[in-house]
């Protein structure tokens, strides 16, 4: 028989914007912590998730929130991390379960080890493929996850306990869990979102700098609305993640520039029946995609989420 | 004051997919024509639009359906354009009007060209800038066309009255009407349309041929979905397409190659600031383009269509 997992007395949840949020206000309402605690620099942020009811207390110095927590759910973005797990260095108990929800692992495995020396028994990064065009603590709410996924990258020393602790909160959200490798999970997430961020990035851009710009745009189709939805994404969240998964961002780069340059030459050369593969193929796969999804209609995990 | 146009006493649509069946049916439910003949090579389609009511009647013989035709609604394939063209020449009366919904213009104009041996004053070519991922006859509706835009492109020699038939046929369906050059049109879908295309196409194609393919699907975001759905669009078409605006596909793919290309080198370099500003611009474009959607609600000819 399978031991229950140990739930932290008090969880801490750094960053009080979409995710974290609701992540708070999941943990309150199911009782998965006894006492949630939440810690945002922002003053008024802060007020307002005390407010709505996210979290049982805030506190405006990290330190002192940090205090005899046995959780802490770190949800800033990415590049701020780093500081973040100093403090809980500094001032949570030892053995203190970590998890975080930065949409690059591999970052996160190399600022816990600068800061701890070497990786915590207690850390276990995740990272929910979900989110909304929508961000900060008003659009909080218990039930975003649920049907999404969220991929956990425990390291080798992660504790057992941890790892049950930080996966019985996610299966809490209503979310299906699946564990893999960060540099795994880094590669992936490169092609999967951090690649279609950038190419939608640069098409708006490349189109805003043509001399007819003000006519593509105005007739631009609902086929290009749909493609460049993404680069409305928030710039300081994009600009972490390029940084944060540049070796695996290059790749992907230059796979898909590899690609690009292979569908040129086909155009270039008027290679009607290489064009006719490639567009086939495309069409094949994605049909073969979207089957996926419906039948795996029964198993709302499987249905995919948004974001990062 | 300005003189209603001439309607012509018997039209003929040569090729009864979504498109052409659509316009057939319109013709016909408004009284546009006295008679609406229909065309397709396929015997199951001629049938079909029959038993719809699309049509009045059909021929499956395009020498037979072109005799003393007042319009010529010419709606197959991009590259199969100039065959009906030359039927036109042969079969139909002098003077006869002539429109198409092909995706790029120019070619269209290049085929009239090598047919007629100069441009024909009943020549105006069209473009609905409307479409769904469905296709065929089954899907044809009179309706199609409400709200979308179409773009016409008469040449300098386009007869007034000839113009005049195909813009009321327009009006008549609902759509907003835009004149402009043909070679502007081609320059114009090829960044709006043909590259967004030609970008989803690559980027499936580049993610199924990962070693890690089948992860990179089932873990596919929404975003990605999103991005993607173009690429569900019809190989033959697009290979058309992207054969007949070869000059401009090119021009579109080398602008955006070099857009990537500099943004692969803000990653490469970790060069937050470059990367802020491009996530940055892109954003607001993209805000700007979104609120001239809600700015033009009121005006439904303002919304963006779908497709090529």
């Amino acid at each position: 028989m399978r031991v229950p997992p140990v739930l932290p007395g008090v969880a801490l949840v750094v960053g009080l914007g979409l995710i974290g949020g609701s992540l708070a206000a999941l943990m309150r309402a199911s009782g998965f912590a006894g006492e949630v605690r939440g810690f945002d620099s922002d003053a008024a942020t802060r007020a307002r998730a005390l407010e709505l009811g996210l979290v049982d207390s805030v506190s405006p110095v990290l330190a002192e929130a940090l205090s005899g927590v046995g959780l802490v759910v770190v949800a800033v973005p990415t590049l701020a991390v780093e500081s973040v797990l100093s403090a809980v260095r500094e001032h949570a108990p030892r053995g203190v379960f970590i998890t975080d929800v930065a949409s690059v692992k591999g970052s996160v495995l190399d600022a816990a080890r600068r800061v701890f020396g070497e990786l915590p028994a207690g850390l276990v990064p995740g990272h929910p493929i979900a989110g909304s065009e929508r961000s900060g603590v008003e659009a909080a709410s218990p039930g975003l996850f649920r049907d999404h996924r969220v991929i956990l990258t425990p390291h080798e020393g992660s504790a057992e306990q941890a790892l049950d602790c930080v996966r019985q909160l996610w299966t809490l959200a209503g979310a299906s869990v699946v564990c893999m490798g960060a540099h795994e999970h880094d590669r992936l997430l490169a092609f999967t979102s951090h690649l279609p961020h950038a190419l939608a990035f640069t098409l708006v851009n490349v189109l805003s700098r043509q001399d007819a710009s003000e006519d593509i745009f105005r007739f631009a189709a609902g086929g290009f609305r749909d493609f460049t939805r993404i680069a409305s994404s928030d710039p300081v969240m994009w600009r972490d993640i390029s940084l944060a998964n540049r070796s695996a961002l290059l790749d992907a780069i230059d796979e898909f520039a590899k690609g690009l340059s292979e569908l040129r030459g086909a155009v270039e050369f008027s290679d009607g029946e290489r064009l006719h593969a490639a567009f086939s193929a495309a069409n094949g796969v994605r049909g073969r995609y979207l089957q996926t999804l419906v039948t795996a209609a029964h198993d709302p995990s499987a249905e995919p989420g948004e974001g990062a």
